[in-house]
Protein backbone atom coordinates (compact mmCIF):
# COMPACT_ATOMS: atom_id res chain seq x y z
CA UNK A 1 0.00 0.00 0.00
CA UNK A 2 1.58 3.55 -0.73
CA UNK A 3 1.97 5.31 2.20
CA UNK A 4 0.89 8.86 0.46
CA UNK A 5 -2.33 7.79 0.07
CA UNK A 6 -5.03 8.81 2.56
CA UNK A 7 -7.04 5.42 4.45
CA UNK A 8 -10.57 6.03 5.13
CA UNK A 9 -12.90 2.98 6.42
CA UNK A 10 -16.86 3.20 6.75
CA UNK A 11 -18.49 0.92 8.94
CA UNK A 12 -22.57 1.00 8.93
CA UNK A 13 -23.87 0.15 12.48
CA UNK A 14 -25.37 -3.69 13.11
CA UNK A 15 -28.57 -4.64 13.71
CA UNK A 16 -30.93 -2.17 15.91
CA UNK A 17 -33.75 -2.98 18.09
CA UNK A 18 -36.21 -1.98 15.75
CA UNK A 19 -34.77 -3.39 12.43
CA UNK A 20 -35.51 -6.73 14.54
CA UNK A 21 -39.29 -5.22 14.72
CA UNK A 22 -39.97 -3.79 11.12
CA UNK A 23 -40.26 -0.63 12.01
CA UNK A 24 -38.91 2.83 10.21
CA UNK A 25 -36.63 4.14 12.64
CA UNK A 26 -34.29 7.57 11.05
CA UNK A 27 -33.55 9.40 13.94
CA UNK A 28 -35.16 7.54 16.76
CA UNK A 29 -32.31 6.70 18.94
CA UNK A 30 -32.89 2.95 19.44
CA UNK A 31 -30.02 0.40 21.14
CA UNK A 32 -28.50 -2.01 18.85
CA UNK A 33 -29.84 -5.83 19.09
CA UNK A 34 -27.49 -8.62 20.39
CA UNK A 35 -27.21 -9.46 16.61
CA UNK A 36 -26.04 -6.14 15.90
CA UNK A 37 -23.97 -6.15 19.00
CA UNK A 38 -22.04 -9.59 17.43
CA UNK A 39 -21.68 -7.30 14.19
CA UNK A 40 -19.94 -4.75 15.95
CA UNK A 41 -17.33 -7.37 17.09
CA UNK A 42 -17.13 -8.67 14.15
CA UNK A 43 -15.90 -5.64 12.51
CA UNK A 44 -13.30 -5.11 15.06
CA UNK A 45 -12.03 -8.62 14.60
CA UNK A 46 -11.68 -7.53 10.70
CA UNK A 47 -9.58 -4.37 11.66
CA UNK A 48 -7.97 -6.13 13.77
CA UNK A 49 -6.89 -9.20 11.48
CA UNK A 50 -6.15 -6.92 8.54
CA UNK A 51 -3.92 -4.31 10.67
CA UNK A 52 -6.03 -1.71 10.21
CA UNK A 53 -5.37 0.72 12.75
CA UNK A 54 -8.01 3.96 12.93
CA UNK A 55 -6.12 6.93 14.52
CA UNK A 56 -9.70 9.29 15.03
CA UNK A 57 -13.43 7.99 15.17
CA UNK A 58 -16.26 9.97 13.44
CA UNK A 59 -19.91 9.19 14.58
CA UNK A 60 -23.41 10.21 14.42
CA UNK A 61 -25.20 11.10 17.61
CA UNK A 62 -27.24 8.12 17.65
CA UNK A 63 -26.38 4.89 19.84
CA UNK A 64 -26.29 2.76 17.82
CA UNK A 65 -23.87 3.69 15.84
CA UNK A 66 -22.16 4.92 19.02
CA UNK A 67 -22.14 1.78 20.50
CA UNK A 68 -21.19 0.18 16.92
CA UNK A 69 -18.06 1.96 17.23
CA UNK A 70 -17.23 1.15 21.15
CA UNK A 71 -17.70 -2.29 20.89
CA UNK A 72 -15.20 -2.49 17.67
CA UNK A 73 -13.02 -0.40 18.35
CA UNK A 74 -12.99 -2.15 22.07
CA UNK A 75 -11.80 -5.44 19.84
CA UNK A 76 -9.30 -3.91 18.34
CA UNK A 77 -7.76 -2.43 21.21
CA UNK A 78 -8.42 1.65 20.49
CA UNK A 79 -11.34 2.06 22.16
CA UNK A 80 -8.89 5.71 23.23
CA UNK A 81 -9.07 7.10 19.53
CA UNK A 82 -10.05 11.04 19.67
CA UNK A 83 -13.52 10.99 19.05
CA UNK A 84 -16.03 13.35 16.89
CA UNK A 85 -19.47 13.02 16.60
CA UNK A 86 -21.85 15.48 14.31
CA UNK A 87 -25.81 14.92 13.71
CA UNK A 88 -24.60 15.49 9.75
CA UNK A 89 -23.73 11.94 10.11
CA UNK A 90 -27.39 10.92 11.75
CA UNK A 91 -29.32 7.96 9.75
CA UNK A 92 -31.78 9.74 7.42
CA UNK A 93 -35.35 11.51 9.37
CA UNK A 94 -37.84 9.39 8.35
CA UNK A 95 -40.10 11.48 8.69
CA UNK A 96 -43.51 10.78 9.62
CA UNK A 97 -42.96 7.49 8.93
CA UNK A 98 -41.01 7.34 11.81
CA UNK A 99 -41.58 4.43 14.67
CA UNK A 100 -44.43 3.48 11.60
CA UNK A 101 -44.30 -0.34 10.70
CA UNK A 102 -43.28 -1.32 7.23
CA UNK A 103 -45.80 -3.85 6.47
CA UNK A 104 -48.27 -1.56 7.90
CA UNK A 105 -47.78 1.52 5.79
CA UNK A 106 -46.41 -0.27 2.50
CA UNK A 107 -50.72 -1.44 3.22
CA UNK A 108 -51.73 2.04 4.39
CA UNK A 109 -50.72 3.72 1.19
CA UNK A 110 -49.12 1.05 -1.58
CA UNK A 111 -46.52 -0.19 -2.96
CA UNK A 112 -46.05 2.78 -5.58
CA UNK A 113 -46.12 5.63 -2.66
CA UNK A 114 -43.97 3.19 -0.08
CA UNK A 115 -41.51 2.63 -2.70
CA UNK A 116 -41.30 6.26 -3.35
CA UNK A 117 -40.42 7.16 -0.21
CA UNK A 118 -38.06 4.42 0.45
CA UNK A 119 -36.35 4.68 -3.03
CA UNK A 120 -36.49 8.03 -4.35
CA UNK A 121 -33.55 10.42 -4.37
CA UNK A 122 -35.47 13.65 -3.69
CA UNK A 123 -38.94 12.99 -2.73
CA UNK A 124 -39.09 12.96 1.58
CA UNK A 125 -41.87 11.34 3.24
CA UNK A 126 -44.43 13.81 5.13
CA UNK A 127 -42.83 15.82 8.18
CA UNK A 128 -42.84 14.77 11.66
CA UNK A 129 -44.89 17.03 13.96
CA UNK A 130 -42.67 18.19 16.37
CA UNK A 131 -45.36 16.99 18.64
CA UNK A 132 -44.88 13.21 18.36
CA UNK A 133 -43.33 10.96 20.47
CA UNK A 134 -41.25 10.04 17.69
CA UNK A 135 -39.98 13.75 17.39
CA UNK A 136 -36.52 14.57 18.26
CA UNK A 137 -37.60 18.46 18.59
CA UNK A 138 -36.73 18.38 22.50
CA UNK A 139 -33.60 16.62 22.66
CA UNK A 140 -30.82 17.43 24.75
CA UNK A 141 -28.43 16.52 21.90
CA UNK A 142 -29.29 18.78 19.45
CA UNK A 143 -30.16 21.60 21.53
CA UNK A 144 -26.97 23.67 19.98
CA UNK A 145 -29.10 23.18 16.61
CA UNK A 146 -30.70 26.35 15.61
CA UNK A 147 -34.13 25.14 14.32
CA UNK A 148 -34.55 25.72 11.28
CA UNK A 149 -31.56 23.21 11.01
CA UNK A 150 -33.19 20.09 12.54
CA UNK A 151 -34.97 18.37 9.90
CA UNK A 152 -38.80 17.23 10.08
CA UNK A 153 -38.05 14.47 6.96
CA UNK A 154 -35.52 13.96 4.74
CA UNK A 155 -34.89 12.71 1.03
CA UNK A 156 -31.68 11.23 0.19
CA UNK A 157 -30.96 14.39 -1.31
CA UNK A 158 -31.32 15.94 1.94
CA UNK A 159 -28.81 13.82 3.58
CA UNK A 160 -25.79 14.34 0.80
CA UNK A 161 -26.48 18.20 1.07
CA UNK A 162 -26.14 18.00 5.34
CA UNK A 163 -23.38 15.51 5.21
CA UNK A 164 -21.27 17.23 2.71
CA UNK A 165 -19.93 19.99 4.93
CA UNK A 166 -19.03 17.65 7.76
CA UNK A 167 -16.92 15.53 4.91
CA UNK A 168 -15.17 18.80 3.66
CA UNK A 169 -15.05 20.41 7.54
CA UNK A 170 -14.34 17.84 10.02
CA UNK A 171 -13.22 14.19 8.35
CA UNK A 172 -11.18 15.56 4.75
CA UNK A 173 -8.70 17.87 7.93
CA UNK A 174 -7.81 14.50 9.61
CA UNK A 175 -7.22 12.66 6.03
CA UNK A 176 -5.37 15.57 5.08
CA UNK A 177 -3.20 15.28 8.10
CA UNK A 178 -2.56 11.59 7.31
CA UNK A 179 -4.63 9.96 9.76
CA UNK A 180 -6.15 7.06 8.97
CA UNK A 181 -9.97 7.59 9.48
CA UNK A 182 -12.98 5.63 10.74
CA UNK A 183 -16.82 6.59 10.03
CA UNK A 184 -19.03 4.35 11.93
CA UNK A 185 -22.73 5.85 10.78
CA UNK A 186 -25.86 4.64 9.13
CA UNK A 187 -27.05 3.39 5.93
CA UNK A 188 -28.23 6.74 4.24
CA UNK A 189 -25.62 8.88 5.65
CA UNK A 190 -22.56 6.49 4.36
CA UNK A 191 -24.86 5.77 0.88
CA UNK A 192 -24.30 9.85 0.50
CA UNK A 193 -20.70 10.02 1.08
CA UNK A 194 -19.94 6.86 -0.89
CA UNK A 195 -22.13 9.10 -3.94
CA UNK A 196 -20.02 11.73 -3.56
CA UNK A 197 -16.10 9.53 -3.17
CA UNK A 198 -17.09 7.35 -6.12
CA UNK A 199 -19.19 9.75 -7.95
CA UNK A 200 -22.54 7.64 -8.06
CA UNK A 201 -25.25 9.48 -9.99
CA UNK A 202 -28.37 10.07 -8.59
CA UNK A 203 -30.54 7.33 -9.78
CA UNK A 204 -27.91 4.51 -9.33
CA UNK A 205 -27.38 5.69 -5.32
CA UNK A 206 -31.20 4.76 -4.37
CA UNK A 207 -30.27 0.97 -5.55
CA UNK A 208 -26.52 0.80 -3.49
CA UNK A 209 -26.63 -1.17 0.01
CA UNK A 210 -23.96 -0.69 1.89
CA UNK A 211 -23.86 -3.67 4.41
CA UNK A 212 -23.97 -3.72 8.07
CA UNK A 213 -20.94 -4.19 10.15
CA UNK A 214 -18.42 -5.12 7.56
CA UNK A 215 -15.63 -2.56 7.26
CA UNK A 216 -15.39 -0.68 3.65
CA UNK A 217 -11.63 0.22 3.21
CA UNK A 218 -10.79 3.08 0.98
CA UNK A 219 -7.62 4.36 -0.01
CA UNK A 220 -7.87 7.97 -1.62
CA UNK A 221 -5.45 9.48 -3.50
CA UNK A 222 -4.05 13.51 -2.82
CA UNK A 223 -7.92 14.46 -4.14
CA UNK A 224 -9.49 12.27 -2.20
CA UNK A 225 -11.00 10.69 -4.33
CA UNK A 226 -10.65 6.21 -4.67
CA UNK A 227 -8.14 4.94 -5.97
CA UNK A 228 -10.15 1.68 -6.55
CA UNK A 229 -13.73 2.72 -7.07
CA UNK A 230 -15.91 1.52 -4.27
CA UNK A 231 -13.27 0.44 -1.76
CA UNK A 232 -12.89 -2.40 -0.66
CA UNK A 233 -14.52 -4.62 2.33
CA UNK A 234 -12.83 -6.18 4.27
CA UNK A 235 -14.71 -9.66 3.98
CA UNK A 236 -15.90 -9.58 0.85
CA UNK A 237 -17.28 -12.74 0.73
CA UNK A 238 -19.74 -12.06 3.59
CA UNK A 239 -20.43 -8.36 1.58
CA UNK A 240 -21.23 -9.93 -1.37
CA UNK A 241 -23.63 -12.31 0.29
CA UNK A 242 -25.02 -9.80 2.13
CA UNK A 243 -25.75 -7.16 -0.91
CA UNK A 244 -27.32 -10.28 -2.59
CA UNK A 245 -29.42 -10.93 0.22
CA UNK A 246 -30.90 -7.15 0.05
CA UNK A 247 -31.42 -7.92 -3.59
CA UNK A 248 -33.53 -10.76 -3.92
CA UNK A 249 -35.39 -9.84 -0.52
CA UNK A 250 -36.90 -6.85 -2.89
CA UNK A 251 -38.02 -4.37 -0.41
CA UNK A 252 -35.56 -3.34 2.65
CA UNK B 1 -28.20 25.89 42.48
CA UNK B 2 -27.07 29.22 40.83
CA UNK B 3 -27.53 28.87 37.62
CA UNK B 4 -24.24 30.88 37.46
CA UNK B 5 -21.85 28.19 38.59
CA UNK B 6 -19.97 25.63 37.01
CA UNK B 7 -20.97 22.33 37.24
CA UNK B 8 -18.22 19.53 37.55
CA UNK B 9 -18.75 15.81 38.01
CA UNK B 10 -15.65 13.48 39.12
CA UNK B 11 -15.95 9.59 38.67
CA UNK B 12 -12.82 7.09 39.81
CA UNK B 13 -13.21 4.12 37.76
CA UNK B 14 -14.70 0.98 38.88
CA UNK B 15 -12.75 -2.01 40.01
CA UNK B 16 -10.17 -3.34 37.12
CA UNK B 17 -9.32 -6.87 36.62
CA UNK B 18 -5.77 -6.50 38.26
CA UNK B 19 -7.28 -4.41 41.29
CA UNK B 20 -8.82 -7.81 42.04
CA UNK B 21 -5.91 -9.38 41.63
CA UNK B 22 -3.80 -7.09 43.52
CA UNK B 23 -1.31 -5.98 41.35
CA UNK B 24 0.33 -2.61 40.85
CA UNK B 25 -1.29 -1.44 37.32
CA UNK B 26 -0.45 2.23 37.15
CA UNK B 27 -0.29 2.75 33.04
CA UNK B 28 -0.77 -1.19 32.06
CA UNK B 29 -4.16 -0.74 30.67
CA UNK B 30 -6.34 -3.58 32.10
CA UNK B 31 -9.89 -4.08 31.64
CA UNK B 32 -12.66 -3.53 34.42
CA UNK B 33 -13.81 -6.51 36.33
CA UNK B 34 -17.65 -7.49 36.37
CA UNK B 35 -17.58 -5.55 39.41
CA UNK B 36 -16.15 -2.87 37.60
CA UNK B 37 -18.76 -2.57 35.26
CA UNK B 38 -21.39 -2.58 38.08
CA UNK B 39 -20.07 0.24 39.82
CA UNK B 40 -20.29 2.36 35.93
CA UNK B 41 -23.97 1.50 35.76
CA UNK B 42 -24.31 2.39 39.18
CA UNK B 43 -22.74 5.72 38.66
CA UNK B 44 -24.80 6.58 35.34
CA UNK B 45 -27.93 5.52 37.40
CA UNK B 46 -26.94 8.09 40.06
CA UNK B 47 -26.75 10.80 37.40
CA UNK B 48 -29.96 10.32 36.04
CA UNK B 49 -31.31 10.21 39.69
CA UNK B 50 -30.10 13.51 40.29
CA UNK B 51 -30.59 14.93 37.45
CA UNK B 52 -27.17 15.92 36.51
CA UNK B 53 -26.59 16.01 32.89
CA UNK B 54 -23.10 16.34 31.66
CA UNK B 55 -22.82 17.98 28.55
CA UNK B 56 -18.58 17.31 27.73
CA UNK B 57 -16.91 13.99 28.66
CA UNK B 58 -12.99 13.93 29.53
CA UNK B 59 -11.55 10.69 30.11
CA UNK B 60 -7.64 9.46 30.05
CA UNK B 61 -6.50 6.81 27.59
CA UNK B 62 -6.61 3.97 29.38
CA UNK B 63 -9.59 1.70 28.92
CA UNK B 64 -10.72 1.47 32.41
CA UNK B 65 -11.82 4.90 32.46
CA UNK B 66 -13.16 4.49 29.19
CA UNK B 67 -15.15 1.54 29.64
CA UNK B 68 -16.44 3.30 32.65
CA UNK B 69 -17.50 6.54 30.78
CA UNK B 70 -18.87 4.73 27.80
CA UNK B 71 -21.07 2.37 30.31
CA UNK B 72 -22.16 5.13 32.54
CA UNK B 73 -23.32 7.72 29.69
CA UNK B 74 -25.40 5.03 28.51
CA UNK B 75 -27.04 4.25 31.46
CA UNK B 76 -27.84 7.92 31.60
CA UNK B 77 -28.74 8.40 27.91
CA UNK B 78 -25.74 10.66 27.05
CA UNK B 79 -23.62 8.73 24.94
CA UNK B 80 -23.17 11.05 22.36
CA UNK B 81 -21.73 13.52 24.48
CA UNK B 82 -18.70 15.35 22.58
CA UNK B 83 -15.32 13.31 24.29
CA UNK B 84 -11.95 14.27 24.87
CA UNK B 85 -9.45 12.23 26.34
CA UNK B 86 -5.67 12.89 27.35
CA UNK B 87 -2.63 10.76 28.91
CA UNK B 88 -2.43 13.78 31.13
CA UNK B 89 -5.20 12.10 32.96
CA UNK B 90 -3.97 8.79 33.62
CA UNK B 91 -3.27 7.17 36.52
CA UNK B 92 -0.16 7.57 37.85
CA UNK B 93 2.85 5.52 36.19
CA UNK B 94 3.86 2.79 38.86
CA UNK B 95 7.20 2.60 37.23
CA UNK B 96 9.08 -0.81 38.05
CA UNK B 97 6.46 -1.75 40.11
CA UNK B 98 3.78 -2.15 37.52
CA UNK B 99 2.97 -5.71 37.23
CA UNK B 100 3.94 -6.74 40.46
CA UNK B 101 2.02 -8.32 42.98
CA UNK B 102 1.66 -5.47 46.00
CA UNK B 103 1.94 -8.49 49.05
CA UNK B 104 5.41 -10.02 47.25
CA UNK B 105 6.42 -6.32 46.61
CA UNK B 106 5.98 -5.95 50.42
CA UNK B 107 7.70 -8.87 51.78
CA UNK B 108 10.95 -7.85 49.20
CA UNK B 109 11.28 -4.34 49.69
CA UNK B 110 9.54 -3.81 53.65
CA UNK B 111 7.07 -1.96 55.34
CA UNK B 112 8.90 1.19 55.25
CA UNK B 113 10.16 1.20 51.76
CA UNK B 114 6.65 0.06 50.84
CA UNK B 115 4.47 2.53 52.15
CA UNK B 116 6.91 5.60 50.99
CA UNK B 117 6.41 4.24 47.38
CA UNK B 118 2.64 4.25 47.62
CA UNK B 119 1.96 6.96 49.67
CA UNK B 120 4.71 9.56 49.66
CA UNK B 121 4.28 12.77 47.66
CA UNK B 122 7.34 13.30 46.06
CA UNK B 123 8.98 9.81 46.38
CA UNK B 124 8.60 7.94 42.93
CA UNK B 125 9.08 4.19 42.45
CA UNK B 126 12.80 3.03 40.23
CA UNK B 127 11.74 3.62 36.82
CA UNK B 128 10.03 1.12 34.63
CA UNK B 129 12.32 -0.35 32.17
CA UNK B 130 10.93 0.27 28.38
CA UNK B 131 12.04 -3.28 27.74
CA UNK B 132 9.64 -4.37 30.40
CA UNK B 133 6.31 -6.40 29.28
CA UNK B 134 4.87 -3.76 31.02
CA UNK B 135 6.26 -0.44 29.65
CA UNK B 136 4.17 1.96 27.30
CA UNK B 137 7.16 3.06 25.36
CA UNK B 138 5.65 1.19 22.31
CA UNK B 139 2.04 2.12 23.02
CA UNK B 140 0.37 3.83 19.49
CA UNK B 141 -1.90 5.79 21.77
CA UNK B 142 1.32 7.55 23.10
CA UNK B 143 3.01 7.49 19.48
CA UNK B 144 2.79 11.43 19.15
CA UNK B 145 4.00 11.88 22.83
CA UNK B 146 7.87 13.93 22.56
CA UNK B 147 9.66 10.89 24.38
CA UNK B 148 10.53 13.07 27.46
CA UNK B 149 7.37 13.45 28.33
CA UNK B 150 6.19 9.68 28.40
CA UNK B 151 6.44 9.01 32.05
CA UNK B 152 8.93 5.89 33.27
CA UNK B 153 7.90 6.65 37.06
CA UNK B 154 5.64 9.02 39.08
CA UNK B 155 5.09 10.02 42.63
CA UNK B 156 2.08 11.75 43.13
CA UNK B 157 3.76 15.35 42.82
CA UNK B 158 4.57 14.08 39.26
CA UNK B 159 0.83 13.65 38.36
CA UNK B 160 -0.23 16.97 40.58
CA UNK B 161 2.19 18.77 37.75
CA UNK B 162 1.42 16.71 34.38
CA UNK B 163 -2.38 16.88 34.95
CA UNK B 164 -2.56 20.53 35.74
CA UNK B 165 -1.96 21.75 32.24
CA UNK B 166 -5.02 19.77 30.94
CA UNK B 167 -7.05 21.47 33.57
CA UNK B 168 -6.38 24.69 32.61
CA UNK B 169 -5.82 24.12 29.19
CA UNK B 170 -8.71 21.47 27.97
CA UNK B 171 -11.34 21.04 31.24
CA UNK B 172 -11.63 25.38 32.34
CA UNK B 173 -12.62 26.53 28.92
CA UNK B 174 -16.01 24.00 28.82
CA UNK B 175 -16.53 25.32 32.59
CA UNK B 176 -16.21 28.63 31.10
CA UNK B 177 -18.06 28.31 28.70
CA UNK B 178 -21.23 26.95 31.19
CA UNK B 179 -20.98 23.11 30.40
CA UNK B 180 -21.47 20.56 33.05
CA UNK B 181 -18.16 18.83 32.60
CA UNK B 182 -17.68 15.28 33.59
CA UNK B 183 -14.41 14.04 34.33
CA UNK B 184 -13.83 10.03 34.06
CA UNK B 185 -10.58 9.21 35.11
CA UNK B 186 -8.30 7.18 38.31
CA UNK B 187 -7.30 7.43 42.23
CA UNK B 188 -4.19 9.76 41.36
CA UNK B 189 -5.06 11.72 38.38
CA UNK B 190 -8.29 12.49 40.46
CA UNK B 191 -6.62 12.79 43.92
CA UNK B 192 -4.44 15.55 41.72
CA UNK B 193 -7.29 17.41 40.55
CA UNK B 194 -9.23 17.52 43.55
CA UNK B 195 -5.60 18.96 45.71
CA UNK B 196 -5.60 21.61 43.40
CA UNK B 197 -9.23 22.17 43.76
CA UNK B 198 -9.70 22.46 47.62
CA UNK B 199 -6.18 23.36 47.84
CA UNK B 200 -5.12 20.34 50.06
CA UNK B 201 -1.71 19.93 51.12
CA UNK B 202 1.10 18.19 50.26
CA UNK B 203 1.33 16.07 53.42
CA UNK B 204 -2.70 15.49 53.47
CA UNK B 205 -3.53 14.37 49.82
CA UNK B 206 -1.60 11.26 50.33
CA UNK B 207 -3.99 10.22 52.69
CA UNK B 208 -7.19 11.65 50.54
CA UNK B 209 -9.06 8.34 49.26
CA UNK B 210 -11.96 8.84 46.81
CA UNK B 211 -14.15 6.02 46.49
CA UNK B 212 -14.65 4.25 42.54
CA UNK B 213 -17.46 4.53 41.04
CA UNK B 214 -19.25 7.32 42.96
CA UNK B 215 -20.03 10.65 41.00
CA UNK B 216 -17.97 13.27 42.92
CA UNK B 217 -20.18 16.78 41.76
CA UNK B 218 -18.30 20.29 42.26
CA UNK B 219 -20.20 24.14 41.75
CA UNK B 220 -17.60 26.26 41.12
CA UNK B 221 -17.45 29.46 41.46
CA UNK B 222 -16.29 32.30 38.70
CA UNK B 223 -12.53 31.52 39.85
CA UNK B 224 -12.84 28.06 39.51
CA UNK B 225 -12.83 27.34 42.88
CA UNK B 226 -15.78 24.90 44.82
CA UNK B 227 -18.65 26.60 46.21
CA UNK B 228 -18.75 23.51 48.99
CA UNK B 229 -15.29 22.69 50.03
CA UNK B 230 -14.94 18.79 49.04
CA UNK B 231 -17.65 18.67 46.65
CA UNK B 232 -20.45 16.60 46.89
CA UNK B 233 -20.68 12.96 46.68
CA UNK B 234 -24.09 11.49 44.68
CA UNK B 235 -24.13 8.74 47.21
CA UNK B 236 -23.03 10.29 50.36
CA UNK B 237 -23.89 7.80 52.52
CA UNK B 238 -21.78 4.70 50.31
CA UNK B 239 -18.87 7.21 49.58
CA UNK B 240 -18.46 7.06 53.47
CA UNK B 241 -18.88 3.89 53.49
CA UNK B 242 -16.10 3.59 51.13
CA UNK B 243 -13.57 5.84 52.45
CA UNK B 244 -14.21 4.20 55.92
CA UNK B 245 -13.31 1.16 54.89
CA UNK B 246 -10.00 1.93 53.12
CA UNK B 247 -8.76 3.20 56.48
CA UNK B 248 -9.60 0.35 58.38
CA UNK B 249 -8.07 -1.45 55.71
CA UNK B 250 -4.64 0.83 56.49
CA UNK B 251 -2.86 -0.48 53.09
CA UNK B 252 -4.36 0.32 50.06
Amino acid sequence: MSTASKRLVLIRHGESEWNAKNLFTGWVDVNLSAAGEAEARRGGELLRERGIHPEVLHTSLLRRAIRTAEIALDVCDRNWLPVRRSWRLNERHYGALQGKDKKQTLEQFGEEQFMIWRRSYDTPPPPLADDSEFSQAGDARYADLPPELLPRTECLADVVARMLPYWYDAIVPDLRRGQTVLVVAHGNSLRALVKHLDKIDDETVVGLNIPTGIPLFYELDDDLRPIKTGGEYLDPEAAAAAIEAVKNQGRR
